[in-house]
């Protein structure tokens, strides 16, 4: 059971839209597996057109899906007619993005009313275990849409 | 003129080949505009595959722009046989990604030999002057490839 | 001559005051040498008080002097009766902090009404010309005092 | 039980004498209160000479603390001769520093041969719980000392 009270019961349906609205996720072809308050999972596959050169996830690509996570991890907690934009986010890439798929998980950590800061963790997927393989800070505030 | 002498002749050659084989920066479009010593452009094109929900372009892709403007800048100073892999950066948003072109600029801060650091900016270009979206600082690590 | 124009003529008495009123900078012995509208510079003395196990200045120190001089940079844009908060800080750590006296110059980046960014960088001062040690992005929100 | 194996059997005597010899723990009378693999423990009281001009701990002086938290976790985990220099850190204020009491607890969440990553939590301390008032990550590099 989650720790936060969302404040805009449609919260699910309103993340599902907003993530099915964003070009650049479909681009990616990323899902959205899990929409709780204050948290979100996002899944993607391994593919070539997220790929630096040395054949490894690209880091910016990983911090997209992070970012996403972490955004859509506010949004569940903030009110109907309000939305989130990001003020900044830092990333630590601690592993190799290699795998076949991988999971970004976000939980909020501060879910103030005008700022927002979450924790993001992004994982490639294994059989037995996950691997870490970069984190996330983001912060964010909370604006009319 | 560069503050930088290059440690690899063939700095600009190395590259725009890695460039050329990131899948991610295909992906998007982008052009590599300016290869010197310790500082590279790189421009998008406004593209609907680039976008969050807002129609701006999705922070993780001015992130993975700016990243890789940021990681080149240091390759373009790093010895022949070497590389370097990302440890961690930094993004601050400023303004919105809105535009008909991008520009995202990085230059070496410090061009350590084992740590090279260094700061890009994302601008959104237009008939006057360009206005100023986003900053990183990123730090890299010199590796052997 | 500045880029910036103040919201309160009285921006330099009040950051002086602000200034002294830190019982933290009283500790350190810091010194506020410039306040100008989107700009602050403070000196610091090298001293014991400072240091870390190796003899240089610590990183925190580096940090809190630059977060300083970072916040009031922010503090001379905002209007009367108002102040600022730091939401988040990033500092990257360029070389070490040996040095009889180090200059920490901030300015801002960005003023926004609700956000503020500003760029700090440590300087350890030297008879010819000024060593940067140390960078800083800092985010503040304004708030009502 | 900790999840590492130290590489020096006298981590702990080691951590506890380079704590000791920094002037700057000892200006603020910060107190260390737990050395494990990996993980440590500096708790501090409220002192007005730590402050800022609202009354709160300094963000700089929680800074400073976190810093040296999440640099003294890492050097627990690197083998006798090796020390650690912190290259980066990032820290969010989610509350304001206001307490009679307060610690700060880091871990290392990537204990690389080369690059460590350890997280810090700043709390006030409460009678019934604590509060947590700001975090960070930070980045440092092994070095030999």
């Amino acid at each position: 059971m989650s720790r936060f009270e969302p404040r805009n019961p449609d919260f699910e349906s309103h993340v599902r839209g907003a993530f099915a609205a964003q070009g650049l996720m479909g681009n990616f072809g990323a899902e959205l597996t899990e929409v709780a308050p204050g948290r979100i999972v996002i899944e993607q596959d391994f593919h070539e057109r997220l790929l630096q050169q040395h054949g490894g996830l690209h880091g910016g690509a990983i911090a997209a899906l992070l970012d996403t996570a972490c955004g859509f991890s506010a949004v569940t907690l903030v009110a109907a007619g309000k939305g989130i934009t990001t003020i900044e986010f830092k990333t630590n890439f601690l592993a190799a993005g290699l795998g076949e798929r991988f999971r970004f998980v976000a939980e909020v950590l501060k879910p103030g009313r005008t700022i927002m800061v979450s924790e993001g963790r992004a994982f490639a997927a294994g059989a037995d275990k996950d691997r870490l393989i970069s984190t996330m800070t983001a912060t964010m505030m909370v604006i009319d849409i």
